[in-house]
């Protein structure tokens, strides 16, 4: 049994790590911590866990999480790079769902979240945890920064068209759409049912934190392909970006626009090559529609590619769960492959429809 | 691995059959049939099933479904009648999500389902598929009756103050709530999001199908306890029910009002010790107030009761996925029973919050 | 042109007297008050009021208050209290959204809200503003105590069994259903929208601070029918409430249970022959459901009554919109009352629906 | 009183109409047909309309339309084709919220709608119901094409940068999403509750029957504005267009996408006066990210603009309720406009918040 430490358990993200686990048959969550709920059965905060998780908050310490094999940070960002240090050079392997660790230049990091960088060293050990991607790497990592829930979704969706530098670099639009658990378990009266439910809109359209991680996974998969560099100089990704707020809990939906450079390409065969033997990434018929229901509460995400007309124009739907594959349960992938078990042990289940 | 046939897969609690057993270590999904939808891949009637299930509808066929070890009927009433006889009398066994077995008195199920019952004489055999009421015979039974959404949290949360004989037999009141999945996945006005969404209202209030039944599992109760005698004669139930219809897919909640004749029980010591060894009943502390999302997509039911200001009216608020405790997960849990495999086999994932 | 002025016009209450009084013909606010976001334009807060309100919220002043014909409080409870003296005293007519005059009994009162209350001399002179019941006191009335929105739909639904005597006052049963707006409009975790939709549950159950409310008017009711009476004695109500949360935004269902104790009466005609002359209460067909997106936005409240099998339980259905009906509506009726206005000025537009 | 008569008014858009019109201070519906529900009073479909509207529905008969001022249809397409030759003829005139007269080019509007037009000679005097766009010409009409409810906010958000010939037409992206009410009043599996609610797709990505109509709105415009021809040639709009569904009733929000060609202009600026004097256009502040639910139920229209780090690509976020400003409102505004009415008469209410 792998032992599992969970820092900063309060949120959705920390709550959807108790559910996976809760019926992963190789690992058991030994310790969860929370400065606010110390001392406080995870049960009375989370009906739905009573009679399963029989663990109390307890108060974060590096001596208990060090007796465990994997340490999740389910917190807000600055709080990993606090901790992840100490529980290092105790041997324990950290995987991040916070932002701390993703974004390789410090200098991004610290303009976007507008605080010192508190373990710059360890920038570039950690690891980007997509699978998709960087499946060796993440195999000997010892700290994983797992990607958010929009980058992935934009990076699972341009990620074949990329690869095959079949598209204009410069002019990339992802126009996402996220349920409102992306937003935390904090209150607000942003969040309010009163004012969420029965409606929609954008935010952050002239600018995101993810776009700056978006870009850089982007240029990082673009500069690996053929054709990658245009007149001797490797091209550089220019992405508008612009979230939209469901009125749903869960789910990501991203709808891509790029321009194709080479109209001889089969964007379909092109896609469904790339994912032949990724267990968590679907490529429906051509024509289908993806919809968020599909992969609720499940680590799938679909994508549905579409070239209206036949023309240049590609529009690539991609869908996820925000808290599983954009979240909890691509963290949970990531320690599958640390721990060499199958990637979907404990991750099977499918979407709770309807 | 126990061989499983559905019979009528193409509503939700057929669905939800597919989703639970789709992760049950010991049964396996061997036939699918479906008249309407012969020759179709399962999953391209539900994309939540891509990649997990592939099988494909066929027309029903009992030399087919003889093959398998158990039958699930998740059909409309009528349909399960025609078909169990045959089933039967190849040694097969059958778990009837549907309505046609769960009434004993064939002329009151006929005046409710308008029409002439095709199987009478099996009536008698149908064992109610309640575990937490009637476990043994459940595992000697060839034909499960399994009980409707409504009746199921009616009954577990009426259950121990009627063994106990403590409340008015004569003015029982169930004022229930269910997600809109309950009305099946058939093209209805009635059923739209523009009709259902940001609304509520009660239905039926002056009669429900469930009625009948819940009265009878009622009395069966009642006729068990002390004191059931009356003047020497057998009390009879009177219930109130109102079932009223909730803008949100999965979902019970029922919330119950009984006067107690004896002022000096402990309701709260009773419930506890009445469901401390059932695996999916919970009853949470006094005063607590149990949500309906706490068990959505689990098999879980949770109880609360109340007596405010101590008086002789008694509260017990009952909560419960109507597709899963209400129906495909409860047959599920009969299925384990019938096989002797521990109740809770394939059926102990946590409920999906938020 | 009356002149009005809002006290605390931040919360749901307060943002509905503005979107009712934008297009009522005889009213115009002209001062609008809020301690927290004073020199904020109201359209910044409601951008659903751009172009359509210009009013900027203003320190709470009584010199400019008085300026005003009719002062609204929409006021979290304590407020009012401190201020409606002085504004009484210059003349200035009071119609309090609040709690704060509701409840006759001063103690009743600080046993349930906790505090000593600042203006108990003015309690005898304040008029619980429910036309249905106060119409010829409202007309005269300079402090107008509105009722809660629970509160209005219990009574309203009780109100003909009540004056007409028919039913045992000693077991009524009110289970009611709001949705979210009812809590205001308050940074909270348990109002997120994660937390809310797709979910359902009873709160308060073991006692409620409506229920005082609801009591004294329903015993205030019983107190005038003929028969009210028993052995020379008062009878007295005996009420069990219990509130549920929907996981919509606006919208009250109440289903109210009663045993008559006269067999005979004939209540769809009661309810009619009650109602007949009331221009915001709907009696509905017998045998109908109301659905409270038919009062949605509206000052309608819709009733149906039921009798299962003709039995001595009496079943009242009752809809309206909490905002509407249940608070600012209720509140602007009373203010054409009091003006002399026809009662339907202003509040005339049917229900949003979809 | 003008005398209002509407066609097919069982669906949402009918139902929206006979909303706005009931507290309309100069129009009066007079007659209302249905095919289906002859006979049955509105009221019974539309509980919401109990006691506010008293027609019955009747079969349509040109004779009894052609006692009105005004004939809405509101009917599927190909319905008006039909009837309004004969109603026109009569000297009545019309104004159709379908789709049957917005498209020029016959052989356009035949290939997508799957019939012949059975009108095509009026289609040359059918003026296209945009007021921002059209007024003068709407005042003299007899035949309104009222737009689309995706056209309308896609129209009338590129409105000001193709007037202005600051945007590259070759590549214009509207990302739309819209209220399930968009879909009709129709039984379908795909409307139900437990397929749209808590869920999110695109649809028709590869082409959807708006499309055409929004291009031909475009290039409408765009051959008016200074600089339209390129190399002497007229330039030609080429859209990309995705609609998605939303689990809301109302509302449509769509996100644009457009590269300026001039990176000089001052896009806020431009928004700015082009909608100075629109009485239903509102152009929010810079920064802005405008909402469905505050303009659901109202006839406004809320405009934001972005510009990310002020580079070339320009993002306009447009909000509208799809059955107000994008059907029946826009209706009533070109009636008002042909009535020689203010434009807002009838129209001025606010949105419905929360």
């Amino acid at each position: 049994m792998i032992k599992i430490g969970i820092v900063g358990a309060t949120g959705y993200t920390g709550a959807e790590l108790l559910r996976l686990l809760a019926v992963h048959p190789q690992a058991q969550v030994t310790v969860i911590t929370s400065r606010g709920e110390q001392g406080k059965p995870v049960a009375d905060l989370y009906p739905s866990l009573r009679g399963i998780i029989d663990l109390v908050f307890s108060e974060p310490d590096v001596d208990q999480l060090a007796q465990c094999d994997i340490v999740f940070f389910a917190t807000p960002h600055g709080v990993a790079q606090s901790m992840v240090p100490d529980i290092l050079q105790r041997g324990v392997k950290v995987i991040d769902l916070s932002a701390d660790f993703r974004i390789k230049d410090v200098a991004v990091w610290e303009s976007w979240y507008g605080q010192p960088h508190g373990a710059p060293e360890l920038i570039p050990q950690a690891v980007y945890g997509l699978p998709e991607l960087n499946r060796d790497a993440i195999a000997k990592a010892t700290l994983i920064a797992c990607p958010g829930c929009y980058p992935t979704s934009v990076q699972l969706g341009f990620l074949p068209l990329l690869e095959a530098g079949c598209v204009d670099l410069g002019d990339l639009i992802a126009n996402s759409a996220s349920g409102v658990s992306g937003a935390g378990r904090q209150a607000s009266i942003g969040g309010l049912h009163s004012e969420v439910s029965d409606s929609f809109k954008a935010y952050a359209a002239s600018g995101h934190r993810h776009h700056p991680e978006i870009v850089q996974g982007l240029n990082d998969i673009a500069a690996l392909a053929d054709g990658a560099l245009v007149n001797g100089a490797q091209a550089s990704v220019n992405l508008t970006f612009v979230p939209h707020l469901l009125p749903i809990n869960r789910g990501i939906h991203t709808t891509l626009y790029a321009n194709l450079t080479d109209p001889g390409v089969d964007v379909q065969a092109l896609f469904e090559a790339r994912y032949a033997n990724e267990p968590f990434v679907d490529v429906m018929p051509s024509g289908s529609h993806p919809q968020t229901n599909s992969v609720r509460g499940s680590n799938y995400c679909r994508i549905a590619v579409h070239r209206p007309n036949g023309g240049a124009k590609v529009i690539v739907l991609v869908v996820e769960d925000n808290l599983t594959k954009g979240a909890s349960g691509q963290g949970i992938q990531c320690m599958n492959i640390i721990c060499g078990l199958a990637e979907e042990t404990g991750l099977a289940a499918p979407a709770l429809l309807p």
